[in-house]
């Protein structure tokens, strides 16, 4: 089962565009690190919210990419640009529609 | 800017796989309405929770998705096993990686 991990993060007011740029800077290497998805949203309803969601082959796959140069460098460019209020969680993907990789969804 | 939806559901104890069941079964209706991403996702710490993330093309094809006669049937069959515990958070998709659809992603 693919592994999945949802995150929010709140940016300091006026900030959350920033941190966004930072968040997609880093596609290629979550690409070569095997990422099957990687969406970053906000909210309508607050303006300093940042959603993240991700899906990759395996927990492990997941762990290795926070110690790519990419991302340690996207967590350096981030961090002072956030409050510190941080929610993840863990998820077991069943299935659905639209995810790539290699083993496909129904 | 896309539209996601993200939404949880409390399923009564034991039936939760049942109600993915019920989740994954109105894929080829949600892909001729235009669904970006559906992706249905369990969690490790809260056996009775279920988790729906999607990405649409826009807000009017998401509400026009639950007019969808798979979709009705699905709620249908779902709704007896849920206690009714729901959330649900609209969010504007700024980018990222592995999403499928029209305009692609960087």
């Amino acid at each position: 089962m693919r592994y999945g991990y949802l995150a929010t993060m709140r940016t300091t007011p006026g900030h959350r565009d920033d941190v966004v740029a930072v968040l997609l800077g880093g596609e290629d290497g979550l690409r070569a690190a095997g990422c099957d998805l990687y969406v970053v949203a906000t909210s309508p309803s607050d303006p300093d919210l940042i959603w993240v969601f991700e899906v990759w082959p395996s927990k492990e796959h997941h762990h290795a990419s926070l110690e790519l140069p990419e991302t340690r460098a996207a967590i350096a460019a981030a961090r002072p640009l956030l409050t510190g209020e941080l929610t993840g969680q863990e998820l077991d993907i069943a299935g659905g529609v639209g995810l790539p990789g290699p083993t496909g969804f129904r």
